[in-house]
């Protein structure tokens, strides 16, 4: 019998679990299909390949990185520790809970540098086109190879979708956007936030992006941070030079209008208003169409796509949990392809499946639920396979402290440290107050 | 007989030729095929067509725009008036020459508004891919309806590729650009010069971008510009805050470094290197790879796809002459498709035409022999349609004439006037010298 063929599409931290879970099952000496990954970037690491870049790539691909200089880990890692890899083994110590993202990076190559997979990716290489043919059941991948600047397809038993869902900006139009005497950004391409010294800031949105990038002007001497939300402030006790304001109406030459009837002059308009799930490599029948939520639409167990259950994606869901909820979903995958896991054929029960965990999310719209509810995910998808078990609720009590720490200052709460679940031990304190600390190399982040 | 199909990529100046051309021969009582025209933009016009949005656009598709805010005409409108449609019929008067973006585009609209072409425009429709046939001898076009959100496919018996070739940017790296302390974009994501007020820029290379985009933050007050060649400089009599530097070699921190020892303490580096011809919906044997020049690879005639003689390409020069080139290209493909003109079917004889042009384009370096080959081009073209005659080597003699203005001085070349090759009518003077008009709204340019 021929083997299997499976195209994994992306190499950022999901579609490398994905490696990493058919290198484990080789080494333990099983058949494993043959495995081929489409990466566009030149490297690995996805959002966390970091490039000066912004808009259109080397290549002319939409750049793929949403990360910017200076950003740190926004939850604490032990929330996100490989456990088949933990911090201690690649570092050869424990470290401090919020590395900056080149650390992250260092680690998550980490793991895939031993596990040798890099020869399953072909870099450089956009996925252009893919279609299923119900006859043969076979996927058909097109590619555009950048490095000969040449064409060509594939077939496959199994399309794994692993390309993100934070790279294609969601960009809404005020008034006066198209007048503002100044830049309009969106948070995707935000790099430098010494572009933004001295000048007087507006920020449209109140997650995690808005937060961030409030706080890193804040941080490199902004002279002031406006933020404004649609639905509900952040909260946060801010820092005397930043400003909650409830919605934008519209912007006038450099001033901002608000719906309380204030206004504010600024240099500089950055949209934090989120991302869309984006597959412009997939038709109608195969492409995932999700809000960011916890249960994902139209996967069922979180992974298989409901209708073509030959199709799987990876990390679609709004994410507490990342690394380790990556590798839970690509180990299942994994045994699913292989057969190990069945998939029932008669799509109501997929159907009800999605549903269940749609009505369950919709439960409650505590922030401690939702961390329970994605944990108790990775849980369920760990005990169906053999990834290594760890205390996912201990991870989850890192969440809970986390939340607790932003509350009490949100320009201080990088300076906490929390206690493994993967090796026990407890993250030292960083030797520098995140505000202070200029420097994020590596090199420096490690001086503990 | 079942009509023959015509699918047309992109509705810009190239696009709307072809749709002018082809209701042009309806009107005159012929039996055209249908047609369809493909543009993923929710507006006609191109890059005409301004947009304040960077990167990608609302649909996630990259912005096709590279315009900005501010632009006028680098080129007299005498050398690219509709033969078919005068400023004067336009405009109900003759205007001055160096009209501003909005002006142009109000110019562009017109003629296909009068032409009732818009029906056969299906708009927020992205060309995802195309393939041809050999059997069938149909392109099957794969799109994506933004408005629907869908995918779907059709066949046509001829394509004509008019998508451009200004929107996928040529980034080059120079070392630091990755660390440097602020803004570093190419031409295309430029928007407003205001945001450079007081800044001192640094503009990388030497062609129209640089000197058009460094006269932008002049005029709107940056503190200094300094352009940067790799070749040669643009050697123009630059104001005082302007100087003309060789090659950069590297950056650091904010301090650019060039080939002759000298430095210089930058705010914003704009690269304004030029673009791509970028197809990412055409497989290896319909995809046009060409360098920017007046004699294009592989282009029969300068629009006959020599590898497969079905498909055009329109305006994939580099551009003297552009709206009324694109024009006797449109006249030219549509006799083609329509069987008036017959192409060869001997490969050879396509290859020797391509090989000929390149030849002569290669003959001078001068540029007047550069404008007076593409205006041979041009008058080629028309001689084999009834799109109508006109001055050809009138235009060319704007041209020269513009050429030595700018040599003059490249802050005044704008408030010169040349004759309508079309009409014979002198443009006006502007009211206003180019330096000191920053209202470049419709309604203040026309007030002459
Ligand atoms: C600004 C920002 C900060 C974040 N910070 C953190 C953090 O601090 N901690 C944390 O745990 N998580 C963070 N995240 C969450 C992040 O989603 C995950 O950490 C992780 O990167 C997701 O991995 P992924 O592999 O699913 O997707 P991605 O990292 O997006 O990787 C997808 C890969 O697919 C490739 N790809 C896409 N399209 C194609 C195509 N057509 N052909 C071929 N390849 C393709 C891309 O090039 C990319 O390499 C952050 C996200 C953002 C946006
Ligand atoms: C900054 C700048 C300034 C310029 N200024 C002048 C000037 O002053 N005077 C002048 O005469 N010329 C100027 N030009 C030259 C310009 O090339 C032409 O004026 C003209 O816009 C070219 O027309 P086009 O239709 O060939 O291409 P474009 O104007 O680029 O139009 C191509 C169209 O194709 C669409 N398209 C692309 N890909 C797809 C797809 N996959 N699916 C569907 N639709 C698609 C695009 O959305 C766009 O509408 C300038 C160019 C630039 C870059
Ligand atoms: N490591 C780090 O430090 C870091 C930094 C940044 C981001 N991230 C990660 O990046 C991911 C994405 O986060 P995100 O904040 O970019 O996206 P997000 O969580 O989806 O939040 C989007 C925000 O935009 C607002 N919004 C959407 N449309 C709007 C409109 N038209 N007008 C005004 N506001 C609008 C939303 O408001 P409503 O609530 O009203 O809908 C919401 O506040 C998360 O996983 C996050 O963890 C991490
Ligand atoms: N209406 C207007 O006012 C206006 C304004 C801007 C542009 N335009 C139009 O836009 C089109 C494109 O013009 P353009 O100037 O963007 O492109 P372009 O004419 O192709 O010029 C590209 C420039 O970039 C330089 N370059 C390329 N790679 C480089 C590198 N690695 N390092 C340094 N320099 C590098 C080239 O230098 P070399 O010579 O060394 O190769 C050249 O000077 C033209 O049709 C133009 O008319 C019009």
């Amino acid at each position: 019998m021929t083997k299997k063929r499976v195209a994994i599409i992306g190499a950022g931290p999901s579609g490398l679990a994905q490696l990493r879970a058919f290198q484990s099952a080789a080494k333990n000496g099983e058949d494993i299909p043959d495995i081929v990954c489409f990466e566009k970037q030149g490297e690995w690491g996805g959002l966390w390949n970091y490039t000066w870049r912004t808009g259109l790539d080397e290549n002319g691909e939409p750049v793929h990185c949403s990360m910017y200089r200076y950003l740190w880990s926004n939850g604490p890692k032990e929330g996100l520790e490989f456990a088949d890899y933990s911090f201690e083994e690649h570092f050869g110590k424990q470290i401090a809970s919020y590395p900056p993202r080149a650390v992250l990076m260092d680690y998550i190559e980490g793991r895939v540098k031993k596990a040798n997979v890099r020869d399953w990716i072909r870099f450089n290489t956009a996925v252009r086109w893919v279609e299923y043919d119900d006859t043969t059941q076979k996927f058909t991948v097109t590619v555009h190879d950048h490095d000969k600047d040449s064409t060509y397809k594939q077939e496959f038993d199994h399309v794994i979708c692993a390309s993100g869902h934070f790279s294609t900006p969601n960009v809404p139009f005020y008034e006066g956007f198209d007048t503002f005497n100044g830049r309009v950004l969106h948070a995707h391409d935000f790099r430098d936030a010494r572009e933004f010294t001295d000048k007087d800031i507006l920020i449209l949105g109140a997650s995690y992006s808005a937060e961030d990038i409030g706080s890193q002007c804040w941080k490199y001497g902004c002279k002031s941070v406006t933020s404004s939300y649609r639905t509900a402030p952040m909260g946060f006790k801010w820092p005397e030079n930043w400003e909650e304001k409830p919605a934008l109406v519209r912007v006038d030459g450099n001033t901002a209008y608000f719906s309380d009837g204030s206004t504010k002059n600024v240099d500089a308009i950055i949209l934090c208003t989120g991302y869309k799930h984006y597959f412009n490599f997939l038709p109608d029948d195969l492409r995932l169409r999700t809000a960011n939520r916890l249960a994902a639409a139209d996967l069922y167990k979180g992974v298989v796509y409901v209708h073509n259950p030959r199709m799987f994606y990876l990390g679609m869901q709004d994410q507490w949990f990342t690394f380790n909820m990556f590798d839970a979903q690509a180990w299942w995958v994994r045994d699913a392809i292989m057969g190990k896991i069945e998939i029932p054929t008669d799509k109501q029960v997929l159907l009800a499946d999605v549903a269940e965990r749609e009505a369950r999310e919709e439960e409650s719209d505590d922030v401690k639920y939702a961390i329970k509810y994605q944990g108790d995910y990775v849980k369920e998808l760990i005990e169906e396979t053999d990834y290594p078990t760890f205390d996912v609720d201990g991870a989850c009590q890192a969440f809970y402290e986390w939340k607790g720490h932003k509350a009490d200052n949100i320009m201080t709460f990088r300076n906490n440290s929390y206690k493994s679940v993967i090796t026990g031990t407890m993250a030292p304190v960083h030797h520098t107050p995140w505000k202070d600390a200029l420097d994020d190399t590596l090199e420096v982040y490690l001086q503990n």
